[in-house]
C-alpha cells in the first residue's frame, strides 16, 4: 500500500487533514496530491486554496498550504516536521482465525497501539474458514486507525497461513511467543526485558484456545509461552494487552 | 448486584458452568441456587441431577454436583477451590461520557482486565447526555465478562457524575491520574512503581479529549498527567492500555 491516501484526523484540537504520500511526490517545496485524495479534497472536504493540510511520508510530515486545485492538488510546504510515532520495536501479532468482527476490532486496536504486522493463522479450534476477500476492507481499517493515531507506517496484513507456515517464519524474529497458560509460562516482562530485541512475534489462539498438539509443536520449535495475567482474556483482548505492555516497556 | 447469577464459561477446556452466590446460600455442604439461575439451569442448559457446576463467592469456588432440581436447585459441594483472580490493586476507570457502544466495549474489556469500578463523567466535550437507563444492561455485560474471565468480584458501575463530583472523591484513592499529553505528563510506570499503592483512579477524556479548563482544574486538585505512549489512542482504547499495563505491573 505504497500509494497516497488521505488521513482525517478526528481528534479535536488537531483537525489538520493528513495525507500519506510517497517521496516521489515531493519536488523541493511543492507536493502533488493525486488519485483518490484529489476527489476527497475537492468534493468531500470542499477545501479551497489557502487552506492547510499535513502531507506525511514514512519519516517526515510536511505542513502545507493548498496552492491550486485542478486534476491534481498542489501543495506548498510551509514547514517540515520530524515526528516519529512508531514503536522502537517491531511487533507482529499472529492470531488463530476468528470471526470477522473480532478480526476487525483487533486490527483497528493493534494499529493504534503500534503493531507492525498482523497474520491470521489457520488453527485447529478456529471456527471460521480462511478467505482473502476481506483484505481490502482490512486495509481501510488500518488506514483509518493510522490516521487517527498518527502512525508513520501502515500495519501490514498477511493472508491467512497455517501454523506450520508461521513456525517456518521464526528465524525472521528475535523472539517468538504464544499466549497461553501452563507450567512453562512466564509473563511478558520476563521475555522482553532484553533491549536487544528488535522484532517480536506473538501468537494468540482462536476463541477455543490452543489444541495441545499445537502447544507441543510450538514449544518444540522454540516458541516461548507468555501468560497474560490471572484472568482469562478473550482472543480479541489478548493482542491489546500484549501491545499495551510492549509499548509501555519499550517507550519508557 | 449481590444476587446469584449464572456464569457460562465459554473457554474450551473449562466448560464448567459457574454461578455467583452469596455466603448465605451455603449451608454446610449444600448450596441452594435460586432465582433466574434456576430457570437457566432447567430450561436453557437443560442440566440434570448428577451434572457438575461451579458455585462462586467472592473468595471461594465450590465444585458441586446437582442433587435436586425443583423450584430451587440443590447442589452438593464436592470440593472447595480457593482461587483468587483479582488484581492486587483496585483500579477505577473514570471516563468522559461517550457513546453507548463505546461505553459497552470499555466496560466489557476492563472487566476482563480486572478493573474494580467504572465511573462515567459528564465533561465539556462529551457528545452524549447522561442517563441511567443503561445501568441494567451494563450490569449484564459485567456479569458475562466476569464469567468468561473468571473474576471473583464484579466491577461496580457508578451513575454518571460531574467532573467536580469526581474530584471530590479524590481522597478515596492513593493515586489520581488523568490520561493526557502535555509538558507535565509521565508514563504510567513513573507513577505506579510504588508498591504501597492500593487504589488507583484514572480518568480518560471523551472522544474530543479534555478541555483546557478541565486540565487546569484536575492539576490544581492534585491529579497527575499520564501519557499513554506516542500514538493518539481512542477514548475506548485508552482504558484497555491502562488496565493492561497496571495488571502486568502489579501481578509481576
Amino acid at each position: 500500500m505504497n500509494f497516497v491516501f488521505l488521513c482525517a484526523i478526528i481528534n479535536e484540537g488537531d483537525f489538520m487533514q493528513r495525507y500519506f504520500i510517497n517521496n516521489e511526490q515531493v519536488n523541493n517545496d511543492i507536493i502533488n496530491i493525486i488519485g483518490e485524495d484529489v476527489h476527497h479534497i475537492k468534493t468531500v472536504m470542499r477545501m479551497k486554496t489557502g487552506e492547510k493540510v499535513m502531507a506525511c511520508t514514512d519519516e517526515v510530515n510536511y505542513l502545507c498550504e493548498i496552492i491550486s486545485i485542478t486534476d491534481i492538488v498542489k501543495l506548498k510546504v510551509l514547514e517540515v516536521i520530524i515526528e516519529n510515532n512508531e514503536l522502537p520495536v517491531s511487533v507482529t501479532i499472529a492470531q488463530g482465525l476468528v470471526r470477522r468482527e473480532k478480526t476487525e476490532e483487533v486490527i483497528r486496536r493493534i494499529t493504534e497501539l503500534g503493531a507492525s504486522e498482523y497474520i491470521p493463522v489457520v488453527m485447529k479450534r478456529s471456527v471460521v474458514k480462511a478467505n482473502n476477500e476481506k483484505l481490502d476492507r482490512w486495509g481501510r481499517i488500518v488506514k483509518e486507525a493510522s490516521e487517527q493515531s498518527h502512525r508513520n507506517k501502515l500495519l501490514t496484513i498477511s493472508s491467512p497461513i497455517t501454523l506450520k507456515e508461521l513456525i517456518n517464519k521464526k528465524e525472521e524474529y528475535d523472539l517468538c511467543l504464544f499466549a497461553h497458560f501452563d507450567e512453562d509460562s512466564n509473563n511478558l516482562d520476563f521475555y522482553i526485558k532484553n533491549n536487544r530485541i528488535k522484532k517480536i512475534l506473538v501468537l494468540v489462539g482462536p476463541e477455543g484456545g490452543f489444541d495441545q498438539s499445537e502447544v507441543d509443536l510450538l514449544k518444540t520449535n522454540g516458541f516461548k509461552v507468555v501468560s497474560l495475567g490471572k484472568r482469562v482474556l478473550r482472543t480479541e483482548t489478548a493482542p491489546l494487552f500484549l501491545m499495551s505492555v510492549i509499548s509501555n516497556e519499550f517507550e519508557e
